[in-house]
Parts: structure tokens; sequence; C-alpha cells
């Protein structure tokens, strides 16, 4: 079926229901006034009463200012609600999560803050989505300081997440440790820069970040503040900062950057058993064909075509479904790392043409759920 | 039942849900990425699309500050959120229309209209509910003029168009004319004062607005700028401010304001066939049968238990109802004066007992939005 279609016939992909059902008078003195006086009483006694007599415990707020959808930019927020519904019908089809979609007619950083943090009392959680780095960063971080649940900007953690997953299973395929492993890491944007942190705590010691100009290291003098972290730690290579230079010997390309950057030529010179995530989108960094003629031994992207699709719907409905049946006040870092070993773990034996689960794999949820639950 | 108990078992009175059902990556690729750019493309090239692609069309946000919520005063967001939740559960049960409540963690009217505004994009329409005077006002003002979708305070505009359709009944079968008959209104807060300007645009001449301290008039010095405007062309009373002085000779009572103010003596001084609408909840100002005992002609209340309820409900669902279906982006004068006459006509015969209809009669939103189309 075609798209536009498809999104005309269903008009619109939510919808809010009542749950409550208004047939009698007596309905209507329950559910309004007068009965509902009684539970906004014990609500104003005591706050977290909201939990038990609103939807807020179930209900999650998925949000943008449309400045960075899918791949098609900046298109404000009217044009990225299509996106935003998407993803509120992920929440619900996968994990029973309710989420509201709201686009923002601002994408100023603290008129973005303030708006959000105004309109939290109504949501257990929240779900940044397609703001655009390096905003993203400080946005997520100030949210999470100001409010009382937990905040996830899901295109940053839910990649990383999902990113570390496949790659425990890929090395373990390659009989490679995280920690000796060569990592080339294309596209230093929300994706790639949580992907890197995410790897580094999980253990590795070896990433080299590109930008559009190259790789991020101690000679560049063109870098934003997040960059500068990175480079700080980064010595440019004396090949030079290209990606044909970056990935010589490399054990490990992640790629959330540009269509057709990587050659077959390049990955001839990766080293042996050679792990290509590339997860541009829709095209990737390089075909799955020509990286397995540049010798290959993994091979994972974002589509949906391919073996081994890193998709973030593995995470992010999972990780919601446990923040708020436990009613987790944050995401931490260590339930990232829990998350993406159990996802990890339920392939249980992966091959080179599986290396992470299917989002239609039943149990997955519930998994990544539990995993949250325990970190 | 317990209304505590209710809301405890709904778990939320409202839920999200999907329309896209997601059991295959076909559905996947249509709801979400790749599909999904498509309709975002059209949008961001013609802005109005996000009607046919989205919920928008049929979507109304209802927002508070908390800060003048039922009879129950300033009680912050989280406890306003059952009777938003209420509000919302109304606007689907009667009249089919999606509506999310937002209660604001701000009663900064800049910020409120700050925050509405940016939230705006996702919406059709929007509902203000429980906002305090005098700020509902300007809060309603402005956020008219700065967005292109329709606002509503259902506090001030729901009310005042239900007591104008129950008062061109009650009149009818007093045998008196709008023109001519002295009306008191107790409480000049945001339903008093809409109310007043409602019977005035519908041709009242004669209303003497009664706030806490006694009658809105000139020669008080006491007044914020709303009353200020009404004292301009109001004399005082030569025998007082009072309400047992205001009353006397009065055909018309309508209170919004305080649980037993009206006396039987009181409306023993009133003029023939005298007409009580005493609506402060969940105490009337006079009980019916008191008023009765002092003469009283047509007595109408807030409540469901007594006869000629005066509820927001007869109007509010069929108001949203119209704007939605026939994209309007105002609510107008004659939009309220049109929908207050089609719910007067609607009774067919009224009598002293049914002066209005009752929000379960069949036809009533339907009747409500087309007077709005029309309009």
């Amino acid at each position: 079926m075609n798209p536009i279609q498809y999104h005309k016939e269903l008009e619109g992909k939510i919808e809010v229901i009542s749950r409550a059902k208004i047939k009698t008078k007596e309905d209507l003195s329950l559910a309004y006034t007068p009965g509902v006086a009684e539970p906004c009483k014990e609500i104003a006694e005591d706050k977290s009463k909201v939990y038990d007599y609103t939807r807020k415990g179930n209900l999650v707020l998925v949000v943008t200012d449309g400045s960075a959808v899918l791949g098609l930019g900046n298109i404000g927020p009217e044009a990225s609600l299509p996106v935003m519904e998407g993803k509120c019908v992920l929440l619900k089809e996968f994990a029973g999560v309710d989420a509201f979609p709201i686009a923002l007619d601002t994408q100023d950083e603290d008129e973005i803050i303030d708006t959000v943090a105004r309109i939290a009392p109504m949501f257990g959680g929240i779900n940044l989505e397609d703001i655009s780095a390096p905003r993203c960063f400080s946005i997520e971080k100030k949210l999470k300081e100001r409010l009382d649940i937990p905040v996830f900007h899901d295109d940053q953690h839910g990649t990383a997440i999902v990113v570390l997953a496949g790659l425990y299973n890929a090395l373990k395929l390659a009989d490679k440790k995280l920690e000796e492993v060569k990592i080339v890491l294309s596209g230093a944007g929300a994706a790639g820069i949580a992907i890197g942190k995410l790897l580094e705590s999980a253990g590795a010691k070896n990433i080299l970040y590109l930008d559009s100009k190259g790789v991020v290291c101690g000679d560049r003098k063109d870098l934003t503040t997040e960059k500068q972290e990175i480079a700080e730690h980064t010595a440019c290579p004396k090949c030079g900062i290209s990606l044909s230079c970056a990935i010589q010997n490399a054990d490990v390309f992640i790629g959330v950057s540009k269509a057709g950057l990587l050659t077959s030529e390049m990955v001839m010179t990766m080293a042996k058993k050679s792990i290509i995530f590339a997860m541009a989108n829709p095209t990737p960094e390089i075909m799955p064909d020509e990286a397995k003629r540049g010798g290959a031994f993994v091979i994972a992207t974002g589509r949906s075509d391919f073996a081994n699709q890193i998709n973030n719907v593995l995470a992010f409905p999972g990780i919601f479904r446990g923040l708020l049946d436990n009613r987790l006040p944050q995401v931490t870092e260590k339930m990232k790392l829990d998350v993406a070993r159990a996802l990890a773990d339920f392939v249980g034996e992966p091959c080179v043409e599986k290396i992470i689960p299917s989002p239609f794999d039943k149990g997955v949820v519930e998994v990544v759920a539990e995993a949250v639950k325990n970190a």
C-alpha cells in the first residue's frame, strides 16, 4: 500500500478514547462533577496519588521540535507529526504504553526545556525525539535535572543500546573483545556520540569518531563542545583524518552518517573478520553485497529488507514498560548496558545473519522491561 | 459507587490507542520509517495537509493551570487532572471528539500563553479549563490572536450559552422580554462576567453584577479592570450595594457565586414570575424548595438531582464537533447566540420543570454542531 493513501485512510494513527462510559446521570456524576472532586482532593493532599487516579502512570510524552526528523532534517513541527504519531503507535502496539505526540512550535533550547517541564504533570515519562545535536544533549540533561520522571532521548540511547547489543553478538562470532577492537564511528551527531559513549561505558577503548570533515581529533579547530571532549583523548591518525585512512586495520565500522561513504576497497583494508554496522537511512553507508565483496564478516543495517536490522524499536517500548511499571525516576547507564546485554542474550545462538532479535519476536519487550527493573 | 474506588479501578479515564495495527514488517514500514517520510514531506510543502495525515483535525487540547478547579479553588496541576480527564471523556462520549488533558506546572499568565501556543501544532482546537479570573480573560484573548485554531474557555462561554438558552425559555414561560427584565447576576468571576456579556449581546439592558463585596457599580474603588468596565455603566442602587437591596423588583436572579446567599425572603421582594438560576456548586445560592417558598416561578440549578440542570455539557461537545468538522478558526459571538437559541428551541414545548434539554437527549450535539456551522 502507498503510505500516503494509508495515512489518509487512517485519519490519524493515534486516538484518544474514553475508558469511562457515560450512559447515565450516575456515570456523569462519577466521572465528572461532583464525584471527581474526591480524587482531586486526595491528590491535592498527596501528589503521588495522581498515579492512582489518572492515566499518568502509563502515559509517555513523545515530543519533538521538528529539527532533525528521520533523514529529512529540519522540517518543522507540523511535518514531524506523522513520525511522532508513529512513535506513539510503536509504544502502544509493542508494549501497551499510552503515548501522546507533541510537536513544539519553537526550536529555542530554553523554550523547549521550559515547555516540556511545564506540561510534564500529566506524564509518567518523556521521550525526546528527533531534536538536532548538539541541542539535544543539554535539553535532555537539563530536563533530567528538573523533572522527577524519566527523560529519554531515543535517537541517542535507543540506537546506542541496540548497536551495543548487536556488537556483543558480532564480536562473539568474530572471537574478539570489545576492550581490544579498533572501532571507527562515522557520524558524530546525537546517535553517534551516544553510541560512542555507551560503547566506552561497556569497555571499548579504541574509538575513532568521524564527522563530515573527518576524524574528530586533537588538531581540529572547528569542533563543538561535545566534539572537543572527544578530541581531547583522540590523536589524529598519521595518514590523515579521512575515512579511508581511519578505517585501516579497524575491526568495527559503525555508521550513522551518510549513504555510500564506505567502499568495498576500504573494507578490504580493515582487520580480519571485520564488522560493519551501516545504519544511514534509507540508504546505508555501504550496501551489504558490496561490504561482503570487501570481505566483511558481519553486516548490519537499519533496514528491514536485509538481515540484522539495528532498530530502536527493539529497545524503547520495553524500556518505557519497565520504567513505568516500576515507577523509576531515571534511565541510568547501568540500565542501558543491561538492556543491551539482555537483547544480545535473547538471540540465543547468534550467527552472522542473526545477531539481533526481530521486534516481532515474542518476549523481547518483557526481557527488556525486566532488565530495566533489575538494573 | 464510591468515586475514589471508581477512579482507582479505571486506571485513568482516558487512554491513547493506536489506530494502526502493527503485526508485520510491512505495517511497520507504513506507519513508521521509511513510509512515514512521504506524508511528512507533503506536510512540509503544505502545512494544511497535517489535517489529512494526522489526528489533528479531531483532537482538542483540554488545558488548565489548576488555579480554579471546580469549587475546590487553586489545587495545582496534578490535583486538577481527574477533572481534565473527565472533560476529555465528555468530549469523546458525547461528540466523538478526541481530547487530551494537560495540566500546566505554571500559573504565570505569559508562561501559560507561550506554553499553550508552543504545543498547539498537534491540536485542532483548544479548550481552556478552570483558569481563574481575571487571568483567564487575557489568556483567552491573546491565544485567540496568536493561533489559527479555535480557543474556547468553557467556564466562561459554555456556561453563558447554557444560561442564555435556559433564560430564553424561562422568559417565554413568564411572558417577559430579555430587553426589559431586571437581572441580578451574583458572582463576577469568569462565568459571571461571560454570562453578563452574552446576555447583553442577546439584548439584555438591565443587569446588576455583584461580587463578594456587593453591586459592581460606579462608587466602588476596589475593582479590577474588567469590573471597572462594568461599573462604568452601572449606578449604585440607592438602598445600598447589598444583594437584599439589589434583588428588589428583579425579574431574574443568576448565581454563579456561593451556597446560601439568596433567601426566600429576598425572593419575595422580586418581581412577579421571578426566575432563579442558582448555580453555585455543589450547594446552590438557594435550594429549590426555599426559592419556591419565596414565590419563584422558574428555578434552575447546576445539579443533576433537581429539574433544569444548567450544565455546560449541553454546549461544549457540540461546539467542538461543529468547529472541527468545519475547520472553523474561531468561536464568534454569533455562534454563541445561535447555539443558545438552538438549545432553547430543542426543548420544543418548555414548561417550568423543563426549560433546557438533558445532555442525554438524542440529537443535542448535532443541533449544537449545526448551529455552529451555520453561524
